[in-house]
């Protein structure tokens, strides 16, 4: 057994405890001493992360805040195929602690400098017998929250692991009302979202979040998913949840050769709504820019040959209905370059689309355009007006196929200056489709192992080309813009088609849950901007028109669309006048307040220019939201262009009941917000 | 497709209706047809299962009693590694239903004869487009409940299955308390019950009961769990349970080749708790004997050398404190024969218990005993005085280990004349090992495929040498005895040992949880009997003595044990008249009164003679329960055996106070049971 004592004259940033832990059950044998604790506390000392073991060796780890438990006292470890479990008769030891503390800069992104600053604490977990396997654990606690992950050296008992399962558990402490989407089968992310009681929590997907009845907020997530299983959590007992691993495509859960780590396991922690927003945590968790120079990744708006399919008029399809024809993407390049939109998105374009896509993919060609659209002529036509088309791949899921054309596909792009690509992975009808180690064709889970290699294989081999990727129906977002900045927004939850549909379309409170669940995670291409609110006959988008503005800067994404039909926005150059304002790319982010599921104002400063802009969004309430103007510049004024519900604004009635005004404001004024049920507010403030 | 207008006209026992399901999502596409709706009904006609697919050929099933949903529309099908899954595109047809009346005896059990009464619907669920494949879903609906499976016929784009997962469904109906304990890593069925909202459900092993607010009572489980993994239930939304199953040794959850089919997925569905622990259903969906003559199955009492180890008074382990001593066992010998025990159970007895056994299991051997233990001498011993010893092989869960000895280790309790064995395969510190199909160990799990089937091994090896077996820590009980009559009982649950081993031991509700949960599955050796309750400094077992002898009733087993030192019956010999008087094998079982986890009455009669015995329980408030005698046969006098908890009783305070004292009854009597906090009554009705 590693001598703990000398672990306890480490040099350590915190003190290490030794703590008597529960009894276990009664033996014959004398009490051995109580397995040591050891601690770290983050930079303001508020919050704690500890870790120890029980007298069997089990290890758990516990978080404190105030000095008070967030995580009470819950389970580590793992279980294996064809080895022993790592679960018990561990000791731990060898406590190894360092501080870091650095300023770093997004290419793009919510806000341009972001302080990563943590202390963190290395563990060893030694086994007490042979074959005295060992693994680290790892804690980096930061002042709003915190990462751990377990790292597995090369060893020689310990060459491969096929995990069957992980035993990390979060044990709430306290009672908590949770907001969460289930796990499902692993192959979609486009549910609505559950708000209950923590216990009564089912198989969940991450970001899961959490509020106590104190008001204190933890989301629980994971930063840097890579070649690894995502981590969905179900609820065992009472207020336990417990790491529930995406399957892999047979043989474990997750198969990787030491050494290597898992991913990030992460608690953003706040007194607040708001704090959580403000985090970011997940983005200091990954690894820096691995892709050196990318001034070649370009947040942009755009526009798209899409909705109009989503409501019937067009088809993916060729035939009389088709939408991706020359005719009305030259419309599209047209209207992109007269209103300023960077991108022209065509989806439909290649062949593939005729026969049951749907849960099957193999027809698709990623090369090949349908008669009716031609991709030289247009590209040129686009480039010529200073405009990009947006590629599109729909993949069904079935990545195998999708990567045999990878090259091809990517180089056909890069040779006519496609700079972006939407890809596309439905499959709850069927399944993803991979090929394995074995050379094999396997079925997979957008959440498995296997997905999360393809969409950073994805992501590198476009890289290369100097393209950016947007997956739609993709492995969940950790994080990894940061390591990959082309990897520049995904979809991952229910966006704004599922109103195209017909009911039940997402309903007003959709977007504030996004706001404190997924988007923690990072940017989502929710394609806002709807006003023509009547899709079909008895349904319509859950919204005013000023919260389809608002949107724009309450849900950030790099890429972001204007998704309506053109006619709309033709017909509505008022409103439509903030959508070309609105920038993508930003200097700062400051969650101005906010509840889960209820409302949330955001306010964000453009990265080209000193203006600031807000977005307010409320759920089916009625609200008047009073926000100081502080976080503009002190002292100087602003010319405040609002865009807000009329008096008789409400989004089953009358959702284009839109006042727009200006008026001169400054730093030390506080403005009243006023939502109508579904409502928002949207502001540009120009700098003077 | 397959014709569904041919379906129409099979000849069917109920009328098969169409209607209208739920409208898919919008589409350009006209309208098909709504698929059909196939239905069977109970015998009696109140109890309706349902199977139908949506517009998209998902498959569904629903349960409704007199008209109103018991199960809401809940998903069917499979996740299959490697090949497409078995979940959309399916099309139902072909309906076959058949009745089926028969009464059949049991050669021992809680009563001689069951009535196997059910109506049965068979349809053929088959891809709508390449490669066809198909599997059927068979429901038998009796008047106590359902059981429905899924059959693989041969086909030839289905040879081996690789199940990833059950798709399978149960969507409770309404609100309901749930009595449930948690899944855990599948290698420990030794959990205190939860009693929760259905929607507070957490990963739940079956059994599973439920009680809805309108007091109808559904308990889920499973029947004939062969070469199959065992169900989990994991509460996925609101009231929605899905299947979890335990895990394989990798390559899936389940590896079969076609044609095999699943286990029957079962709901027993009563108006109150008492129906449920009346129900046959388990056993009726198992197949009949398979063993032929099993006249050499015998139930019968015991007593061991057992529970002074978990005292810590004596040890498995050889040295000072050895408890299968020659010396010891020829005492218990002695004991067995005075007080008509026809068993005595020795566990320490072979080589295997020095080392650090406990998640191991590599020391163990089966036929080498301690050398303090002389197994021919004290078999002879028993024999002559009419008692056997019960053999005892304990494996930690090295499945594969026994395995490698299970010939000669049955071969020698053969030859000695030992006619049970009690196993064990305590794993929870380690894991099961198993010998995978490529030969090699694997780590297992209790419920998984590869322990089903190692324990239905050991059952067949053992019934080739006419021995019983009894495993504990076993896999879950399904109702195999019907099957394997040698596989007389098991222990699958917290038994009384954890109130040998200190708080928290077993609560005063424990047994009456575990007469509507574990016990529906089947009978549990859970080793009764304990008069000296304070077991150690501060703690002691939750009961009365009256209790204690009342759970000889209220708790079935063929094999019980008298599990007490034997210094406690030798000196209240007053009590342990029950306990010797007591049978263990029944002619009839009547449940009289019950509620979940508070209190049971339950009346038996021997099967041996006309007398009845009564034995009620309660949780830890004290009750008058008045129980009418109308089992009794009409028109005979009976000398009523009373041992009650007296006036001062209490489990807390006074456990010992017991009144003892008999009275002339008939079947016109009404009997008023008086029961102490954590008290009970046994009453043995002696026919004159």
């Amino acid at each position: 057994m590693p001598n703990r004592l000398f672990a306890l004259t480490a040099l350590l940033l915190l003190s290490i405890t030794v703590s008597t832990s529960v009894s276990a059950p009664a033996s014959a044998a004398p009490t051995p001493p109580a397995p040591a604790v050891f601690s770290i506390a983050s930079p303001d000392g508020r919050l704690t992360a500890s870790i120890t073991t029980d007298h069997e060796g089990r290890p758990s780890y516990r978080v404190d805040r105030n000095g008070a438990p967030v995580i009470s006292s819950s389970r580590l470890g793992l279980i294996l195929l064809d080895a022993p479990k790592f679960e018990r008769n561990l000791a731990v030891s060898n406590p190894r602690t360092r501080s870091f503390d650095q300023r770093w800069e997004q290419p793009w992104g919510e806000r341009r400098y972001i302080r990563n600053h943590y202390n963190e604490l290395r563990v060893t977990l030694t086994e007490r017998t042979r074959p005295f396997r060992s693994f680290d654990v790892v804690f980096r606690v930061y002042d709003d929250g915190l990462g751990f992950r377990y790292e597995f050296p090369d060893q020689a008992a310990l060459k491969q692991l096929r995990i069957a399962e992980e035993l990390t558990e979060f044990d709430i402490a306290g009672d908590a009302t949770a907001w969460w989407i289930p796990a499902g089968e692993w192959n979609r992310e486009e549910y609505l979202y559950n708000r209950t009681p923590l216990q009564e929590v089912g198989d969940a997907q991450t970001p899961i979040t959490l509020r106590r009845q104190d008001g204190l907020h933890v989301t629980i997530h994971e930063a840097a998913l890579v070649d690894y299983s995502g981590m969905n959590l179900t609820r065992v007992e009472a207020h336990r949840l417990k790491a529930n691993l995406t399957p892999g495509i047979g043989d474990g859960k997750v198969v990787r050769n030491a050494p290597f780590h898992t991913p990030w396991r992460t608690l953003q922690i706040s007194d607040n709504a708001a704090g959580l927003a403000m985090s970011s945590l997940i983005l200091n968790l990954n690894e820096p820019n691995a892709l050196g120079d990318v001034s070649w990744v370009k947040p942009m708006k755009y526009v798209g040959v899409w909705w109009e399919m989503h409501l019937d008029k067009k088809s993916w399809a060729s035939g009389a209905k088709h939408g991706a024809t020359n005719e009305n993407v030259r419309r599209h390049i047209d209207f992109a370059a007269a209103h300023g939109f960077g991108g022209v998105l065509v989806e439909g374009w290649n062949v593939g689309w005729d026969g049951d896509w749907f849960g099957n993919g193999e027809d698709f060609s990623f090369t090949e355009s349908y008669p009716d659209f031609d991709l030289d002529a247009l590209t040129a036509y686009a480039n010529a007006k200073g405009v990009q088309l947006i590629g599109h791949h729909e993949t069904s899921g079935h990545a195998a196929h999708y990567e045999s054309q990878l090259d091809a596909a990517f180089n056909l792009y890069q040779r006519v200056g496609i700079r972006a690509v939407k890809t596309g992975y439905v499959a709850d009808a069927g399944q993803a489709k991979v090929i394995g180690s074995d050379g094999k064709l396997h079925y997979a889970w957008h959440e498995g192992q296997d997905m999360a290699r393809h969409h950073l294989k994805v992501v590198t081999e476009a890289a290369k080309r100097h393209i950016s990727v947007n997956p739609h129906e993709p492995v969940k977002d950790s994080g990894l813009r940061r390591t990959y900045p082309n990897w520049i927004t995904r979809e991952g939850a229910r966006g704004m088609e599922f109103s195209a549909w017909g009911n039940p379309g997402n309903p007003p409170e959709h977007e504030t849950n996004l706001v404190f669940t997924r988007l923690l995670a990072g940017p989502m291409d929710y394609t806002p901007g709807i006003f023509g609110t009547r899709t079909r006959p008895g349904s319509q988008v859950a919204t005013t028109w000023a919260k389809q503005l608002a949107l724009y800067v309450v849900i950030y994404s790099p890429l972001q669309m204007a998704a309506d039909l053109l006619d709309n926005y033709e017909a509505n150059p008022a409103p439509f006048q903030f959508i070309k304002d609105v920038p993508v790319d930003w200097d700062q982010t400051v969650v101005l307040n906010g509840e889960v599921g209820d409302y949330v104002t955001i306010a964000r400063k453009d990265r080209h220019s000193d203006n600031w802009y807000l977005g307010a969004v409320s759920d089916d309430q009625a609200r008047s939201l009073p926000v100081a103007l502080s976080f503009l510049q002190a002292g100087r004024r602003y010319t405040a262009q609002i865009y807000r519900d009329g008096e008789r604004a409400d989004w089953k009635t009358t959702p284009e009941d839109i006042v727009i005004e200006e008026r001169e404001v400054s730093s030390s004024d506080t403005l009243t917000l006023r939502l109508a049920a579904g409502g928002g507010q949207a502001i540009r403030f120009i700098a003077q």
